[in-house]
């Protein structure tokens, strides 16, 4: 169980395969920085010259002198030619990369249908280019792509591909399941037959998740031999994606006994998961494992009040090993147990027996039968129990707003918003334009109160999103608004239902501010503003 | 290999514990209805009596007269009690199911910690249950909670508790990873221990996916033994979810050779998966093995070339078999050739080699570009190549629409639409009410249209989608809206792209329209209409 193992991630390369996966020259140099911290120890960072932003990334990621070997990713030469003239070789070459990743055929089938060649020259073809890159001072990391698939047709060509590498020098064989079609005990058998050929190159794995069992079968591989794994941040890739280091790290490490990371990278595990999808703009699904907002949350009754007791009751691990935290979900599934351990979490003083904690369980599980959700609404959820335990002081009374949208055909869309708030005993009128209906009243709203509370202006919704609820009825069905809003150093939730867009989005967006005021009050006092009261503030 | 498999489906139980999952009766009726046309055996349908939806659900589900068995959920008896005196018991034998789910301990830390009771005590609660449900005639599946912890902190008082369960009758005993911790070989290892000591009770296996391992968990236990493999459909559950039936049925039949479903079952997959994902209203991965959108997704260059010669190259199974489809994601070569092919399929004579079909193409890439989305909405993609075509007449021309929304602390919400349209020459201009504002313009919208056009009254809008697209920008970001509409006999989709959720709307209603007129002109010539070019239509 001490024998070290690599991890090589390819998140730059095949990860920007996936659909609706795009990263610039930028992007790819702060995701290497990043992983370079969590202490990966391959960073493969694209294709030189395949387009102008790998090009830059190889220039400039010199400059940020990481730990981790960085590596650029290239084909065997081209057939029937000399590797010495092969202008994708060369730019491996020139990337000035200590490792190069060079992928060839090792499945006969694919060497005739999409290289037409013969099985000899594919042979050569992978001899004389690791030749050539050692020859050049590169380590080699050979992938043999399909090599599963390969075996399965014909085992004797797969394993000569491999032995001709050997010969070729090349410091790592790794085994491809390119199509993601092979299963665990596949790859088990398969690594195991190789494991006991190859005696002049390490092995690796990497695999591709159409299957659902990328991770298993990377797992399967370390444990029949394999001492290099390849994958991706996120499980980013074509079709279903490619291995998901994010899984197969802590899997490794605290369930398998490998010293993959120190314990303290480990712990950047979660907070680098969600810097990268932040960066490649994809939705990170709240059920990932280990990572995600849902890997350690708590719904059922039943469950909270035994994790209560003790946690190992319903995790498999302490979520602070990966850098996650657990969670408790208040839904109408939930007994009170539940809402009253949010409450404490918020460091709300909240008795469960008394009658004012009664009435607002009630009231949040009426709100949930409306269609409100407040699993992803932390600080509407807070709001709701600071008011009724008495401590919540509202700093502003809604009176009305007015919305307008017009278009005509010559010109383009027109959003306004008027609202009308009571702030402190003055009325507050402002109007206020927006590129959308609801950018118009979150304008006008702030508006109203940046003047009293000018410490809103560090503050701005980061994310929205709109869900119908029930179909049936078109649009005169529910939607449900879910808000994030961020400052500086925070960022909370807030959530608003109707059957109009426009009023769910108010809510939501009324709760923000209502949220962002909790902290305001603390800090400061308006009375003391030179502004305050005077005509400034109706705009 | 021919041993026969039973599926067990528990996405209307474990499932909505998932967060963000949350399902009405009526939801959960369509899904099991759904998930019987698959062919899966067992339907979990809830616990009876916890709420008053499930109540509901367990009394209308016999309406349908389901193959698959329904089977309810519960825990053992109480500590210290009789099973005859449980209420909880009764419940489930009340909702007249043929089968009951029964969950029980069988990790001795859970014994002492949750339930806060002996271990001997903890046996004769499951044997009681046990024998009590079966002298009530119920089939009885015994869920041993978190068996694999148990098994390895104790071996023998977990094999003790599934003896016990034998011994009173259970028809199945399921092994439970409730954590979603164990790794594939101590599945497999744990699981042929006890299949080595078992002979009165079938096996099963359910699986969580925390480690992202619940498929191959559950791929392993079918093969060391276990014949019921417990799960939900797109893994929703707790934390990370439950085992994924999307992915195990098709492992288990197309890579194991197991005959779970007909094939033509098989084929139902990917459209049932989408439909529940619709029901429960989460978004489906586009990565999800299997089923999603980009499982046989191509994103250009060798590969696309490879599967065009043969789509082995890059496919593990065919597409076709699951109900899924190839996919190659737009690049000049396949834009066009999609294009092409889908104007065939709508009987629009179409030559690529043409000068406004390549303005057209263009014109669709850049509506792609800006976030349309015509996969979903054929109709408005077919107007577009009709327009290009030349065989488009419009029958109104835009002129302006306004939409004023208004709310007063004191009144509910009001919104309200104005439009103005130039039919044959004549400006009309119509004002609504709505109970939101997409609601309001499409009851201005109509109310202008249909004294010219009286078949108009037979559509309605029946969905309403609304996504954000760039959620880096929060409410000033752009949101696609997709519209369904029906009349008697056909349902069509149309799309909108805009800054503002209002104007988005606007586009995707009046596509609607103008699709339902393509049928109307063919049918009736609205001159001929008593009332058309009164006063009547300016409302």
């Amino acid at each position: 169980m001490s024998k070290a193992l690599s991890i090589f991630d390819t998140t730059l390369r095949d990860g920007t395969q996936g659909e609706g996966i795009s990263l610039s020259a930028d992007d790819k140099l702060k995701i290497a920085g990043k992983l370079d911290q969590l202490g990966v120890h391959y960073i493969e960072g694209g294709i030189p010259g395949s387009n102008s932003k790998d090009i830059e990334f190889f220039k400039r990621v010199k400059e940020l002198k990481l730990q981790a070997k960085i590596t650029a990713f290239g084909s065997t030469r081209r057939k029937d030619s000399l590797a010495e003239h092969d202008a994708n070789l060369k730019r491996m070459i020139e990337s000035g990369v200590p490792a190069a990743t060079l992928v060839g055929k090792s499945w006969d089938f694919h060497v005739h249908t999409a290289l037409q060649t013969t099985l000899e020259e594919n042979l050569a073809m992978i001899y004389d280019s690791i030749a050539y890159l050692k020859r050049q001072g590169l380590e080699v990391i050979f992938d043999a792509e399909h090599f599963f698939d390969g075996y399965k047709n014909n085992p004797e060509y797969a394993l000569s591909v491999m032995r001709k590498a050997e010969e070729a020098g090349a410091d790592w064989l790794v085994m491809c399941d390119t199509n993601g079609g092979t299963m665990p005990h596949e790859v088990h058998d398969i690594v195991s037959v190789l494991a006991g050929t190859i005696t002049g190159s390490q092995l690796g794995i990497h695999t591709h998740n159409d299957c659902e069992l990328a991770v298993a079968n990377s797992l399967s591989a370390v444990r029949a031999g394999a001492t290099q794994i390849q994958g991706t941040m996120n499980g980013y890739g074509e079709r279903c994606g490619n291995a998901n280091l994010c899984s197969i790290i802590p899997n490794l490490q605290l369930k398998l006994g490998y010293q993959v990371l120190e314990p303290e990278q480990l712990k950047q595990l979660t907070n680098t998961a969600r810097y990268i999808s932040e960066i490649a703009n994809v939705h990170m699904p709240v059920n990932q494992p280990y990572v995600g907002t849902a890997a350690f949350a708590h719904k059922g009754g039943i469950h909270v009040s035994a994790i209560l007791r003790d946690s190992r009751t319903y995790e498999h691990i302490e979520p602070e090993l990966v850098g996650n935290r657990q969670r408790v979900l208040v839904s109408e599934l939930a007994g009170q147990s539940n809402i009253v351990s949010k409450a404490q979490e918020m460091g709300i003083d909240f008795d469960p027996e008394n009658e004012s904690t009664r009435a607002v369980i009630s009231k949040i599980k009426e709100l949930e039968h409306q269609g409100y959700q407040f699993e992803g609404a932390d600080a509407s959820l807070e709001l709701l129990l600071r008011q009724a335990s008495g401590e919540l002081k509202e700093l502003f009374v809604f009176e009305s707003f007015k919305m307008l949208v017009e278009k005509t055909a010559d010109r383009p869309v027109v959003s306004e918003a008027f609202v009308k708030l009571n702030i402190d005993g003055a009325s507050v009128y402002t109007a206020a334009e927006g590129n959308g209906p609801v950018n118009a009243l979150d304008n006008a709203l702030r508006k109203a109160l940046i003047s009293y509370y000018p410490g809103l202006k560090d503050m701005h919704l980061s994310d929205y999103k709109v869900r119908v609820l029930d179909d049936k009825d078109a649009t005169a069905s529910k939607v449900r608004v879910l808000i994030e809003s961020k400052d500086f150093t925070n960022s909370w939730n807030t959530v608003g239902v109707s059957s109009n867009v426009i009023e769910a989005s108010w809510e939501a967006l009324v709760d923000s501010i209502r949220y962002a005021l909790l902290g305001q009050t603390k800090r400061e006092d308006y009375e003391e503003l030179p502004y305050a009261g005077t005509g400034l503030v109706n705009q």
